[in-house]
Formats: C-alpha cells, structure tokens, sequence
C-alpha cells in the first residue's frame, strides 16, 4: 500500500473520488484545520480557525489571494438591529425583522430559515468584525440607482428592497455597504480581500499558493481525514485531525457543469465572474463523499441597464413587443426574467429626455431610432401594433404615475413621449449579462456538509459559493449577499471545525 | 465487525450512504445482477438480464409490479429508419434524422447525443422487441389532438412535432405508439407493465415484492457488490457479482428533495404522477457512491387544455393579458411557459364556437362568460385595454390564417368573435398540473453510472427516471419518450450488467 500511494502521480487523483484513507501511508503535512481557496469565505474561514487556536493551513490555487471575491464591488449585505451606522446616520431604522423578511423572499422559495435568522440578527456584530479586520468603512450613502461608484460611499441601495413586490412585503432600507474604496471598478473587493489575507498571515495561517487540492482522503464511512494537493507538480498527503474546509468557489468555468446542470449559461456567452479557478472542483470533492449538491441550476446573472440611472424610466419588451417587468427593479432580477421571455431579442425603449449613451461595458447598442413609436416598431421589424401599444399603455399610466401592470416605482414613471425615441438592443447572448453559479453543497450554517438526506458528514465543511447558502434564488439576489454570505459562513465554519475533536 | 453487520437493524441503514462491504459478514442473497423496482425500466433491465443468462434477483417495494409506468397512457415514442408499421400503413414515411433532430430539440441544451443516436437508430427494433413480449399493437392512427384515447388504436400525435418551432426543424410525424388497450385512463401502460412482468417471470427473474432496498454495498473505492434490502422486516444483504442496476423512479413524493431540486413543484400543487414511491432513493443511493445527478430542476408537467380538442383555438394570456405560447404545442411545452409567467393567473379564451365542457379531471374553471371582451376584460379586474388588445389582434391575424406573434398552426386559427366569450381559469396551483421528475443519475447509454468527472462507478447501473435520460428538457417533453426511455435504455442496462466481469 505505501509503495502505491508513494508512486501515485498527480494525475492519479479526481475530485470527484476520494482518495482511501488505508492508501495512505506518510502524512508530509499534518495540521487541525485545512481550508480550501483564499476567496472571502476561505480567508474569513482560516482567520477564526487560527484565532480559536487551531493550527490551520490554507491551499490557494492561484498565485495569491482574493479568488473571485476580490473582483467584486466589495459591497456586504448588512442591516437590522435598528441598523448600522451608516444606515442610522441617514435616517434609516432598519429592524431586524424586515431585514429576515427581506432575505427570506431573497432566497426564494427554499429560503434557509436558520440561516437567515443567524445572519439577520448578527450582522451587526459581523460589521464589526469586519471592521476590526482593517477594512475601513464611512458613515455615507449614496441615493438612488448606482453599482459600485468607486467613490468611497458606504451605503448603497443594491437590490430589490424598493422594488415592487419586496416593497410591499419589508420595509425597504439600503443595505449593501461599500468599504472605502476608489476606482473605476470600485475596488471594493480588492481592499476588503487584501485585509483578510493580512490578517490571516498575522494570525499564523499556514499559506500556500499555487497548491491545487486535488481530492480528499476519506475512510470507507466516508469520514474526511485530509486532503491531497499538489505542491510543486508532487501530490503531497495533508492530515486534517479537525476538518477540512472547502472554499473553492463555483463552477462558473466549468463548461461541462454548466451545461449539466445550469444549461441555460450557454445562451449567456462568455461572460463568467470568475479570477479563473472557478472550476467546481470543491463541489465535486464534497459530492465525492455524499455531499448533496442542490440548487445547481441556479445562476447569478444581471442585465446592467444602469448607469445610466435615467435608463431605468426606460421600458423593457420583449420580441412581441410585451413588457414583462418592472424595470426598476435590481438588474438581476430583471436578467432572470429576460431569460423567461419567448426569444433572446431583448429592447429598452427610451425616449430623447432619458436618453444617454450606454456603459460601454453593457454591450448595450441602438438597435433603432425614430420619430415615432410606429417608426421604431417598424425598424425592429415587430407586428404592427405590438411595441406601440405597449408604449401607449405604459404612457397612459405613467402619466397618471401609475403602472398598474408591473408596478414600476413613482420615481421612475414618466411618459415616453419625448422625440426622437430609440430601442437599445440588450439581447441575450449580445449583451453583457455576467454570470456565476449559486447552487453547491448542502451545508448547516456551522458549514457542516450534509447528505441527500441530512446527515452531517465528519470532518467536512463548506462555504462561499461552494456551497448552496443565503443567495440561493437569482430572481431575489441582492449585491452584497454573496460576501456577506461567504465572510460571516466562512468564519462560522471556521470555527466549527477548529472546535471539533481530533481524530 | 460480524457481531455489528449481524445486529444492524433496518433504520441502521440510509439510501445516502453505503454500506461498508468490510462490514458484511454474511451474504443471505448471491445473485448476478440485482434490480431495484419493477417498473418499465426494472421490467426491461430483469428481462434482458435473465434472457443473457445472468442470475438475476429483482427487488421491488410494492406488493405488486408496475410503478409509475403501469399509471401512463402507456404509449412509446418510435419512429425513423422509414416509418414504423402504423406510421407506413397511414402514410407517414419517418426518416431517421427527422426523428434524432426531433429528439435532440426536445432533449434541450444538454440532449445527450449518443443516447438520442443510439435509440433513433434502435425505435423499430426496440417496437419489435416490445411485440415479442407479448404487447399487443394495432396499426390504426387517430389524427388530432388526443391524449390517451383507450380506443384500442396505436398511432397518436403525442408531441410538439407539428408546432412552431419544432415543425420548422424536422419533418412532422406522429410518434406516439400505444398497446391495444381500452378504458377511460386509456390502461396502456397498465397492459405494457403486465406483459414484461410476464416475461420476466417466465425467464425466472426471482421477484421479491414488498422488498425495500435500504443502500448499497461499496468497498471503499466506492465499487459497488450488492445492496442491503428489508425482507419482512429484516436487513438482508444481498451480494451482485456482476451489478446493481437502479431502476427506482425518481423524487416526485420527497419533499425534501423537491425542495431543494425542483423548488418550482411548490407552485404546482398535490397532484404528483406517481405509483407512491418516487422517493428519490434511487437516485440517492447513486449520489452515495458518487454518482452525478444532473438535471434535478427539470420536471415534466402538464396542463391538460385538451379534451376538448376544439380548446386548442381558443388562446392563453397571463394575468397581465399577454399570450405568451402556440397554443396547439404539446400541453406539456404550455405548462413550462404558464410557469414562466410574472403570475399564477393564466386564463384560456373561447367563444361559443369552441366552448365545451372541460374535461372534469383537468379542474378548468370558468372564470368570467360576456357578450364582450371587454366585459370579460373587467370581470376578470384586468388593466383596461390588455385582454381586448390582445383578443383583437389576434382575431385580426387569424381571420387571415396567420399568427404573426406565437406561430400557432393553421388548422387551430380561427377569430374569437361569436359572442357569449368565456375566460377559463388554468391557474397554477388550482388546475390540474400534474407532474413527474426528469432530473437524475448521469449514466452512458449503457447504464453505467457516472461521477461528475465522467468515471465509471464500477458494479453500478441505472435507468428510468433514477437517471436523467432521453426526456430531459421539460419544454421539449413529448409523451411516450419516458416509456420508451425506460424500456430501451432498462434493456441497455439489463444487458450490460449481465455481461459484465463476474467480482
């Protein structure tokens, strides 16, 4: 046996296969804790593990620190509790109960109770820990329609809460905050990443980079013992005596996982939110000893059709000509309904008043400019009537600063009446409509990874977008609930598993 | 480790984890080949098996044989290689490709191509085949839209093959080939499951009924040796030299899993295609060895429109007062697309030309009778202007034959002008949609079970709906592919197994 697992190359190991615990015959790394990828949820994960006292050693496949996490806006989903600073600074009392209720409808119809109801009630015990990590915060906000500024603002509106039917069933208060940070992509995630992997090598964590975990070592009860990553083109045998943490993002990269289980990525083009490793490796090593993997169709995806924030007084149709959402609503969410639409052709008529050139990065383009609807509605060669009727329909309303038929906001109601008009073609596999994965491993909010049904497996936790956790529904997704998702679950496994028996 | 196995008790045992084959001491069963369930799949996997000569023990949880399969229609899609008898006799010359492009656009984004070759290549073998088992077959055709007409003929349109988009991308022909059966539930697939438990008696398949299969045995290489079944309420274990093949249905009665998988069956209500063991734990004890399910989120589900055929011309909106679909597509497409609406209110149109009674089981309300849309269009509290306009243009479009905005077919386009007008509520959640699972087990046309990463899991097979098969896609769903799913492909497995190395 010792000769076997002494000569296995590196190729002689798949995630989707755990490696047996009796092939194992020389540990060359021992430690109580092994955490998986140093995105936000890994990098939070390993910060508690070593502040518990455990010793903990983290494998990055890349070269360095921040995984995906590191490419957002940075912004963190955070309310409740009569709100935080900058919430109550700026007049906004957020209780925690339309906070839960908020999330709650977020996550959609598998919405995890426990875990909204953990997260709701700490996030402001969570904001401080963030804040004592060295990320700066400010106290200001931003009103109105705006996706990481860059400005170094705090609070942001960055989901539905204002938007027809959330607004009717939680108060509706910002909640996204940005750490203070500047630049053109807001460098939100950038800043908030490098603090944690500071912090974490403060702490002690043992850090490699370029280590590609490989697959786990599990006995036959498919206890987790360790892993095996391979360090310098060698597979090298990792004991965990405590657990194994597997924070390895998504699969947004890999296109086989798509295809089999979120098959409707192929319409999106190639526009996956990845730093390059999201290859679905840490679900696959947690399905490898009977961990769940639910919700995988679900995707994260948004049609930025702001800024402009003018835009969003816009009207969406579809190729019949149909509106089919309230278009103030968070660009994700309206991403997930132009997905439903019988057809990939997809147009946001605007009128001369609201007009403004679009993002460049949008891939949003004029697809047909008039002088009246009739004009436009010919141009993009719909049946007559269609498109015009809808604008009349919607103008009529708007006028009256009503939108009886899918409740756009007061704010964002105006007629359409001002020549010349324009459609802007936001097709579906034209546009820029950016996507990562939400569905992964089944996990207790301790990151305790679960069986079909419901047992713990030993030794093995997840967190982040490896697994299936508080963004599990894209019509509801907020910006901010990913991180806030991956930081707060990442320290709770963390500490999990530095708490657990050695084996 | 004897003591222990010996002691186990049956709620020792989980479908989620199998059973270490170190802690096996006795085998109380040696057999061949083991099937789980006696449904189509089961049938057809026992017959193929037993007819190779394999020793082969069928284990199925119900006192008596059929599952879900003998509650169908009972009728199979074939077709290609030129027409099947009753497709010739009537006129109907099916080419191959049409009926591999055919299924391979109802299959979806990922239809697995090999299974679709292999089956469209197969269809008039595989009808002769399902002949010498003793089903008996007309060759008379029943033109129109029919559905399960237990009028003893054969030949249906049981599909999307004459609707937009499908009939623009292979040559429509009816596929849908049911036994001689007669009866109001149309008793087809009652007669198919009868005859191949026949069969599989007559080869001396040893039949266990009441006979649950707890998990499996795997060493801990995750190859599979057999199962752990309750015989009168006792754990036995059960050695299979050559394989296990997983034939148990799919999740349709697990909450749990719905839940997680196919959280939209929420909307849908009670009304579950099943025998009363859909539990997923098929499916489960694949994921347990590392088995891929895939597809998990997709569903069949229906909205039974028709009877009465004449319903077809009247026309669907959503509650906003959109159409939104071809009408005469497959009612299983409708029911995708009702699903997809920004509401649970959909309503069928009709005038006094169409109406009739719906069919009792469909539980199609009336919702609203006027000598006017636009009286309808109040009574049903719609914006004014929505119902009416889109009453009025499609009115005007099909009094010329055409449907311009969602392609509805000639045959089935009439104006909606001969007053009284009703509005027939097909509500999601109040009408009948019923529904079965798709998603499942990734397998090789073989049967063989497959881990995320493609690899083999040796001693393990799988088919039905414990494995996502030839039906993969619910919008392109057409009756008769299930059955013929789980007959050929059990067939595939039942062989495979059988010639497999003995361990």
């Amino acid at each position: 046996m010792s000769t076997q697992s002494r000569r296995a190359g590196t190729e002689d190991f798949r995630a989707s296969r755990p490696w047996p615990l009796s092939q194992v015959s020389d540990w060359q790394i021992e430690t109580d804790v092994v955490v998986v990828g140093f995105g936000a949820a890994g990098a939070s994960a390993a910060i508690e593990a070593a502040a518990a006292g455990a010793r903990t050693t983290l494998f990055e496949v890349a070269s360095g620190s921040g995984g995906t996490s590191a490419m957002a806006g940075g912004d963190i989903y955070l309310g409740g509790n009569g709100g935080t600073p900058a919430q109550r600074e700026n007049g906004f009392e957020d209780s925690t109960e339309d906070f839960f209720r908020y999330m709650m409808l977020a996550g959609g119809p598998d919405a995890d109770e426990e875990r909204v109801r953990l997260y709701a009630e700490a996030a402001l015990d969570h904001f401080d820990w963030l804040k004592a990590q060295g990320i700066p915060y400010r106290t200001s906000y931003l009103p109105g329609k705006v996706q990481a500024p860059g400005t170094g603002d705090c609070l942001i509106w960055s989901g539905n809460e204002d938007a027809w039917p959330f607004n009717e069933q939680a108060q509706p208060c910002p909640r996204g905050h940005l750490p203070e940070a500047y630049g053109e992509l807001g460098g939100g995630g950038r800043m908030l990443l490098d603090n944690l992997a500071a912090r974490a090598t403060e702490l002690g964590v043992d850090t490699h980079f370029d280590a590609r975990v490989l697959c786990l070592v599990a006995d036959e009860s498919a206890q987790v013992h360790g892993v095996v990553v391979r360090l310098a083109g060698e597979p090298r045998f990792v004991r965990a005596t405590r657990g194994v943490i597997l924070c390895a993002g998504g699969f947004a990269l890999d296109r086989e996982m798509l295809r089999e289980y979120a098959p409707v990525t192929a319409r999106l083009g190639d526009d996956a939110l990845s730093a390059g490793y999201d290859d679905g490796s840490g679900i696959r090593m947690g399905q490898s000893v009977g961990g769940a993997a639910i919700h995988m169709d679900e995707i994260f995806t948004t049609l930025p059709i702001y800024p402009p924030a003018s835009h969003v007084k816009g009207i969406l149709v579809n190729e019949q000509g149909q509106r089919f959402v309230n278009e103030d609503a968070y660009p994700g969410r309206i991403a997930i309904h132009c997905l439903r639409q019988p057809g990939d052709r997809i147009f946001l008529l605007v009128d001369h008043a609201i007009f403004e050139q679009p993002s460049e990065f949008s891939r949003i383009e004029i697809a047909a400019v008039g002088e009246s609807w009739e004009e436009i509605e010919r141009e993009l060669e719909m049946v007559e009537g269609t498109l015009v009727h809808s604008v009349a329909l919607f103008n009529q309303h708007a006028a009256k600063g009503e939108d009886p038929l899918f409740h756009k906001g007061a704010p964002y109601l105006k007629a359409l009446d001002e020549p010349p008009f324009a459609a802007l073609a936001c097709h579906i596999g034209e546009a820029f409509y950016p996507y990562f994965t939400l569905g992964g491993l089944r996990v207790r909010p301790s990151g305790e990874v679960l069986t079909a049904e419901g047992e713990i497996i030993p030794g093995l936790y997840a967190a982040g977008r490896t697994c299936s956790g508080l963004p599990r529904s894209a019509e509801g997704y907020s910006s901010g609930m990913s991180l806030g998702d991956c930081t707060f679950f990442g320290r709770m496994a963390g500490r999990a598993a530095a708490g657990a028996a050695p084996r």
